[in-house]
């Protein structure tokens, strides 16, 4: 990895779990990293670290962050399927508030947490590449379409980059059969974002947050100037996870859909819960 | 037409110019026609009609209209451009509290006025089909994108159908040398809403709302089943219209992509004095 | 209608509905005309006309019927969804002993009555063009699948051509609701099949069988160089039979594939049938 | 037809069949027409027209002609296939130096008659669309798939506009039967010319030059916003053409490729001369 | 590989070189193998291997085979060219029986040996997808078109599963240049069996079964979710092939279309027999 | 790589960068190789090499070059962005004159110097296929594009196989941070020369010259039967280009288009002199 450095960069979500994987290396790219999340600042800080809490939800709290930023890293955001009315406010206006509080302050690119379920109805077994459109699964995949065409309208209209990147499953190791094919390593995650941040231009570019996966289900041949190479496999737990599988009914809209178990639950139910019960095999 | 005779309609916005086209017609087709404004009501109603003022951003007084309509079509919003804190409450929410009350009820579809806006950013010259994907030119036309994309999952996923028809330049008279192309009449119009109820089975579907133009930019050559057959044609103005039109700039954003004038305002100003403006040749 | 005057010309299904409308126009473009059925010869044969009841599925019987023809229109078939043993003979075996027959005796061309069923299983709300995959909803219509890609094969590797005509609902009057979209009148089936045979190369063609109706689900425009320009328009029983039809269930297979009840109806079991209740509106 | 006053035009090739055609026309359109071709001037000219006697393979001579002017519609060509060496500086060159001339003086437009023989070599029976790539038939085709890239490039890079016809077979009757589903009357030669000046913003747009005929083999159904509607349909000659037609080779280039003989001819060899001899019926 | 294990599996053709190489994987898999063939039993059987044998164009002697299996892996047919008449039991009826016991028997699945001949005539150059429509090239290959059209129907209708492998070249070494890209060695051809049993859910899916041959003309990218990872390349033997290779004529059909010599092949004569003189050079 | 030996080769533009490191692999593929450029000979030639000095834009220096030939290497042009009379006799006619000397003496293939300025304004972030359609950027990308036509027509018309080869960036060593997705090391640039050569049949092929660049723009998946496998990878540069690199406005046509600085520049004026600009980072 070779890249720049940058002057400010902004992180939202920094206590979530892969916003926390964030903080080091982005403190590495820019001389100055602004964090920003809705609980407390975390224990430590690092050298050129600044934490500001606040709710992405109230947009005279966010706009201040942004001032003299060059990139804002968005991923801050609630990570689950929940009623329209608990989403509205952090994910959907949280989004708006992010973009409207980067272009006014002349910020050039909003690197965004997008995700799997801004097209999770599609079929696993179609071959998704990066201009698959709109089918989100949840209120939750809805905010990431919404989130989406409001990056491309701002990059059409006021030439604002965003770079959307549609997150699998981002966790330490691969939890279940499905994630043989969706699972995102935190490493390949920090290369993701990295090569998102240091592409010279990117217009308004998509693409899938997933590892270097033999069953992975979606494509980014179609953005292959990004440079994202991701290095790691969840075939390595193949037998370990296929050992405690069940064999599914062929019509288990968690399987047969990129956005498995979200495609399932009802909405406004958790899909968090689902791959629980999914992964703990009484699904 | 020969269209079934309905239960209960509800048709929202029906103060605005297009809904106010819309009640005798609606009202032969139903039973029961239930109409609503954030204005008063009209003056006079039809037999078969109930009028209820309501703002349908609050979905507590939006929902208990749905109670047993077969169908709703909602066509309630704010018809121009402006700031997103705007059109936030009446044109994102109240969408979703229009499709939300209908699955809560049991209704079968949502006939949808949605907005050539939500591809407003697409050229002209392209050739525009109904699967164009999402380029909005506003945040009006953003908020179509939304309420699509939601349109979409509620029907994969609950069973509600939706026809969403990207109404181009509803007017009486086609206003400007770009409304050759995109000018829909109200008795097209009302033939579209018309097919839309009575077409069988629809599952999630978009088509354009536009006139039997000449110059027509956009196609709806791939939802034949509709039957949507218009009968009007912009072109008996077109003399008029060339005879007071000034030679475009080759790069004129007003005149190269299908939002007109919408894509060329900056995003939150309006887009409907910027449509006078070019009317008036002072562009 | 202008076309030159054929040597012979075989039609196969002649005692059928369809083949005996075509008797007529057909003995007018040939010098000779050979017809054939299952069934005995009807009661009046045309002036230049010859009848030879042979079985389609008896190569033997078959062989001699194409010796010196120029082109043979086929359109015999059980008309009816049946156990794949049913349909073996008739409408497998038959169609590959009429193309063999044909290529053997130097035919140019098949005329072949394909049909919908094809790709039955297709959406109707997606809008088919003449190269969609093939999806078969029964085994007809695998038929008309195992038919099709032998016709293709046939002109690839022998140069025989074909036209393969996907045909629809062709009946006298337009039956149900689904019809509205999917009615070929006989005038129509007539046309279609005169310039599919007139036309002066085809390759290998496929051409949709529907009516001018305002509401057909599928199009020709990939193929226009054939010329066909339906006159009919189910439209005009639009008010009769939305008079007497019952709202679907959305999920209704029957209404939203366009094999219609062909679609809905368990594997072997009559379409037919399930077209008759459907017009009974008693589904 | 509506269109707005032009203040000067310029017309190359005026001395040719479809050049004169468009001369008075094209006077009406103007305050100024310009008219030029390598013969001797006209015998009579219009009021407000001037014609200059140039070679368009030298850039000194038509350079001074666009001084001026709005747009140039050009139709200066040799007009058959001939070897490279004899199109090379009257159908390439001429073509640069229309555009470069029309780029140094400012002009708006160029409105280019390319043709049907730079996709000549693609299969009639697939469906042509207006984004069909270039697949030439002859060293006459190729010059216009050079003038189109040509086109492109100074609206992408210049900002010159242009439309390119792809004429078919402009002739006052429909030849033989290839013509019925390729002739282009004068009529709607002139409509298409015309809308291709008047539409107010176009870009790089490519149209296809054919009537209203039942058996087009191309479709313009993606540049619907040019408002072209032909009126002449070939199909009231199609009892005539059939009756002198001779059934053709299934393998017959000049029957299965939308440039028809030109397809089939050995490069370097006219293609009228092979039209010739197809509509004399001793191909 | 981490495949679970399953309960009875059946395969056909076990005595044909593929199917041979099946047995001990898959008696690996399963709890039950029954393996058949219309061969004899093969000398020695495996622990958990039952093998019978019967003709699979005898529904009655296939039948039972199916009761009580998970999934069939149907690799018996005739693997050559051959006229229709002798292809038709084992390979269409043969087909037909297998899907049809396994439906009976509720089974969830087929894993069906397809063939590359299924599009065998698409061209070499033009870069091969798993969703290519049908071009058989042989009747060998319409009987693999037969079969994958059959699988997606009782999919659609029936909730069978299918995955399709087009297999292309399979044997222990590649035989000549076009085996360059075409080789499937016999351990990535157990791998994509594997894969296509162990893939929790399928719907209908097909997949090329060719090596990782540098050279390979079709690609997977489609299915990636199969998670097919080939380990050979056939590029190891190109040098010793290339030394005796003669140079084609650039219009060879068994060197140009992705059926090679099928391609070439008059219908109903062996296509092995014209792999063999490819390969001997003697072309 | 395991070529067969060919008779006689000829390559021209041998006194090029490229075409001098293609000399030493290129002479040993044949027999026979002549080379040829507008400068003297080199110093020293190969035991099998004839040197001719010859000027591409003379037909008769040209033609007797090709007597016997089996293929012709055509690496001849002015590399750079020109004014078009500059570019017309070498790369216009030029071209021209290789393809009709090749035909002209039987030769079956020619292997072409093509350029990524034949698509040079296509954007970046799009995912550019072989299948791009032409938007050439300068007048030197606009030579690509009538060559490569060109070379479609001579196979479809006079079966003269083509490859065209559009090269990004060929040179020792990635220069700038937009070469880290656009550079062609000689290596690999002489395995794809190599490739096309030995490739058995190749019809009309387009193929793009880079390198295994992580951050490659363009891919080359639908002609994997060339075997093209690049070995080299710009990524070792990355962070030594990165540290000099100055960050682009986000409008930058020389970062935006797939072109860069020839995308940029106006046209007629030096693409290399852009590209110089870009690597000092004054840009």
């Amino acid at each position: 990895m070779g890249s720049a450095l940058f002057g400010k960069l902004v992180l939202t979500g920094a206590r979530g779990n892969l916003g926390n994987e964030l903080r080091a290396p982005l403190s590495k790219m820019a001389r100055e990293l602004v964090t920003t999340d809705i609980l407390e600042a975390p224990a430590e800080l690092l050298p050129n670290e600044t934490y500001v809490q606040a709710d992405l939800g109230d947009y005279d709290a966010v706009e201040p962050l942004l001032e003299g930023a060059e990139m804002v890293i968005h991923f801050g955001a609630i990570v689950d399927e929940r009623p329209f009315e608990d989403l509205h406010l952090p994910n959907y206006v949280g989004a708006y508030n992010i973009w409207q509080a980067a272009w006014r302050h002349g910020a050039r690119r909003v690197v965004y947490a997008s995700s799997i379920h801004a097209v999770g109805m599609a079929e696993n077994a179609r071959g998704i590449d990066t201009d698959e459109p709109h089918r989100p699964d949840t209120f939750y995949g809805l905010a990431k379409c919404f989130a989406e065409d409001m990056g491309r309208m701002y990059w059409e209209k006021r030439g604002l980059e965003a770079v959307c990147l549609r997150i699998l499953s981002c966790t330490p190791e691969p939890q279940n059969v499905r994630a043989l094919g969706s699972w995102l390593s935190y490493r390949d995650m920090v290369q993701l974002v990295t090569r998102a941040i240091e592409t010279p231009t990117v217009g308004f570019t998509v693409a899938y947050g997933v590892s270097n996966n033999d069953r992975a289900p979606v494509s980014n041949h179609k953005v292959g100037f990004l440079g994202y190479k991701p290095q790691d496999n969840a075939e390595d737990w193949a037998e370990a996870l296929f050992a405690k599988a069940v064999a599914p009914d062929p019509q288990d809209v968690a399987q047969t859909r990129v956005g498995g178990p979200f495609a399932a639950v009802p909405l406004g139910e958790s899909g968090i819960e689902a791959i629980k019960r999914m992964t703990e095999g009484k699904k």
